[in-house]
């Protein structure tokens, strides 16, 4: 009944597959080994984007903060929402890496709209070179509520970002979740709805540690490669972040995990809603939000039942409400899931 | 009839009479000038703090940064209200001279208060080393909106502070202006208030461009030297900085110019009441918040009045008010203030 | 035949099994799993330091950097050589991370002696504020040119950097290799002669990518953990570093490793000799720098040898000698040894 | 007999009047007063530019690192000579504002050569990302051994950098010291032999505090204008920056100031000379290093003379030679030199 993230269950058996056959004689390192080539390739058809430059990192700060520094300058402010990981939980790795270049929250809720956007944009103005100048925008696919932007929604926030000429980066730790939700390609919730460049993530859905940075304009590849050497980012036995990514998006793994991981989360919600939990967020792909009496938490751990507890934990009267964050993954047993909702 | 800014008006003759006097002979550079002597000695028996390290650069935006920077962590996020300048005009120069902190903005309204601060630091918690940690509090006053913060309230905003171990910093681009509207003295509004450093305003009361940094605490004083050169702020030619400090703190010269300054705004003030206008902030200093009508606004630039509009200006409708910033400092002429009540 | 780096064969099978067993069941992320508490205990065993703060990265560059960044202040320069990884081969990461802190190159060679030390120590002074400040000094063990300091050679330095008041850091990304080479302990070759941190490679020996960073004083612990969020080094699914580093420091895997790497090393380096090579530095562990005629470089090279040329490759007259760089890892097979013996 | 600085002496009555001067009514600040488009039309002029970017600063420092950072990537390293003033004293400034560039040192010696600057060119190559890629060049025009380039010499240095496409840019902390020593014009001294950009002192030459910087290339102008807020150098009361520079430029004060304070070092180089001083560097501009006994250096200074000595200063035993540097300004009156030339 492990609930706590989808960074804590097991790689998939693939995975380790792939790492196993890829360890066998010598490779070019640094990002120069033939299945680097491969997955470029790969990435570039599911993406419908034969111009794009990729890359690989093992985290997804990492993938995140590469990203967005080859789209801001340090005298930019990035927009995004508060409680975007970049903001919350990067510990300034986004500004450190942007060389100082400050976040703007356009909203302090799950998801931004285009009109939170603009206002934000405008309030960002007017003040020559006194006020930081507006950067770029980044979204987050899942959010860290577990919703998901529809298609309509992404092309309406790049359409706002765009007017004013600001490029668009979406932070997709849990992309495939996202688009296994909506039923669209990666094309249309990335470039097609006017993404410049996407965090891409393997580690959260089945891989060990491994993020594609995927820049649909090359024209910043060059500056990308200096900026991940110089963040301490490029891998010399770089072969098994590529046998990694190239496991993962070969024989629908990518697609299959996700169904998986969304599908058990959604049992898991129906399941909590019939027990009478209260939802701040609608669950829409892998990962839960809802609240249950103290009284009934304290039943499950004790049960050895394993989540995150919001809004200050255990303590406290038992009569209150605590709202509880559940993920599932991949790995995730349909009887762990028939054992916690029992014991609901 | 110029109310743009307290920094578009003249220096006080003597604090050019000082510069000349300043410009005999031969001095030692970089801070080891013999009027720097007399500088320090002079701010430590004002603000009655014979250990306070104190030092001088020459903008507003330098005083900040470097104070700041030696009180902060990279890693680190700075509470602040959403209009301090250190968020709103700085250009990102915090971020920079911080390695990449973080500003976590308290309010979007003028002041904050205790209850605002404190939710606003045990909103960064729980999170280890992932979410930024907690840094220092930086309080402006006067504030950006013209009015003061009371003894009472500075206090109970640094008890806030120093509950949780953090410690303060007093943007006073406006120190004397806020100063003497509360009628206490230096050590009341900084030290014993519970203030750590002070950014100590001379440029906008009278003087060319001079601000000086004050540590109470002088531990971080050779950490300050090394940020200040390293930030290109120690200046060779470091004498016309200390004279003009000592002029401003001679013959009660930066008192008399703040009182000048903020009576006359309170003048204008009472005749822009007497008009009609609408005060968005009570005026406590030099500084005016007031909406009148466009056309009022039109009339008063036809005639050749100098100020700021907020709320996009003079476009739109003639019916509707637009809020306006007149700014008073120690050189205004009263006929100029008679002249812009008559107009009104 | 393959000689190109350490970082071009495989990983030992030992820690492929050992990520194949961590890969089962959930873990807590972030450096919480049970392995890294058995990672700690284990190099504060082998090191004799129980008290060291211990902690896991996946590239050289990143221990390295987030060692050093937290010996430095951004005011202060750096001592190490010029061949010096962290001065050639980290496109500025060092600066980067240091905030714009200056490395000075204490010599062009292979090591720096206790004099060189002390004269560019001595370099950096009498310029109060204005110069750089003296920061940490950075060993490199083993060398970039294949040899290994002494046990004295090693506590002159330290003794230097001390007299200085100087903390003296190990880039040990072959750390191993220079250990067995000198029979010492790993207290010895660190904190016995006046090591105060360390990058303890594994990548290079045998693992997919895992380094260790080493601070005997555990001082500077937790900011180094900020440090590693920061600079998004930090693995969500860190247990596969764990697992990587615990199966390395089992059954004396690293000492293997290094022991096996280092004598095919010497034995290539006989037989180099033998063919008339010219040594530009004395091979001590698993990297040989020899100089062979451009002829026989072409030859080795159709024959399907790999290593890498200095001194601009193989353009030229026939008759010049170039500099060869081999390297052997714990997997280069003795027969391709006597194969390439024989073509030489 | 004040031979310490050229930044020790009083700044020009003419300054001090322009000062004065400007010191009524109202200005824009930040830059928009009307005397600073005098002062950009007035230097496009002299150096015969008519598209040229011209911003003023406060200090020598602000005004290199703020047009290096607008001209070094962070990835890259900048080529300069050691006793650059940029690499010995700037605290670090150069690789602070510009997010952590390296600092490649050409030549230990006063001047770089073509030769010596193609050599550390070609010294940074071949190593892909993992090396600091190649930077500007920066040439400092007077050296800091108070010699300097021949026009010759410059245009081949930066043929040199062109032929690689590096930018350059002309450290002229004593600009005008060089320009009226070998007679030619400002464009010739720049844009004429390839420089991009010029930081042109004033503050060496009878300023209180000014230095331009002058962008031959406006594509930065903009990013320049950021940067220069960003790192707390934009002034709001600017016209006193822009009055000392008009004056400067006004009725050939800037010629005059420096003619006379090169005239007054050759005449001192000649006393000295005749003294039997030694000099390691020859004189051409106002700046002297000689070396003179030990017991002659304490003679001068206990009647009174005042300048600094190098090599450790006058400990140690009488008879052994010392080098000093002397440095005239504008200021120093012939009586001044009459006095010490009668004293050796």
């Amino acid at each position: 009944m492990h609930f706590a993230s989808d960074n804590s269950g097991p790689a998939n058996p693939a995975i380790l597959a792939a790492i196993a056959t890829a360890n066998a004689g010598y490779a070019m390192g640094y990002g120069a080994d033939e299945e680097m080539v491969k997955v470029t390739a790969r990435i570039r058809e599911i993406f419908e984007a034969p111009e794009a430059a990729v890359y690989l990192v093992a985290t997804g700060t990492a993938a995140n903060v590469l990203a967005l520094s080859t789209l801001v300058q340090p005298w930019q402010t990035l927009f995004c929402t508060g409680p975007a990981h970049i903001n919350m939980d990067e510990c300034n790795a986004p500004e450190f890496y942007a060389g100082g270049a400050k976040l703007t929250l356009v909203t302090g809720a799950d998801k931004m709209t285009p009109a939170d956007l603009r206002t934000a944009i405008e309030g960002e103005e007017n003040r020559g070179v006194h006020g930081p100048q507006r950067g770029p925008v980044s979204i987050t696919q899942v959010t860290e509520f577990g919703t998901v932007y529809s298609l309509d929604e992404l092309g309406a926030l790049c359409d706002v970002s765009k007017s004013y000429g600001l490029p668009v980066h979406l932070d997709g730790a849990r992309f495939t979740n996202a688009m296994v939700s909506l039923g669209c390609t990666p094309a249309e919730m990335t470039w097609k709805a006017g993404i410049d460049a996407v965090s891409f993530g393997g580690t959260k859905n089945g891989c060990f540690g491994v993020e594609a940075v995927i820049l649909f304009d090359p024209a910043k590849a060059q500056e990308f490669e200096y900026r991940r050497k110089r963040g301490a980012h490029l891998f010399s036995k770089h072969r098994y972040l590529s046998a990694q990514m190239l496991a993962y998006l070969t024989d629908d793994l990518w697609l299959k995990n996700a169904r998986t991981a969304n599908a058990k989360a959604l049992r898991l919600a129906e399941g909590l809603r019939s027990a009478g939990a209260k939802f701040s967020h609608t669950p829409q792909a892998n990962m839960i939000f809802a609240a249950l009496p103290r009284a009934t938490h304290q039943k499950l751990f004790n049960a050895g039942a394993v989540y995150h507890l919001w809004d200050g934990g255990l303590e406290g009267a038992d009569e209150e409400e605590v709202t509880a964050r559940f993920v599932c993954d991949w790995s995730i047993g349909e009887d762990q899931i028939d054992k916690f909702l029992e014991l609901l």
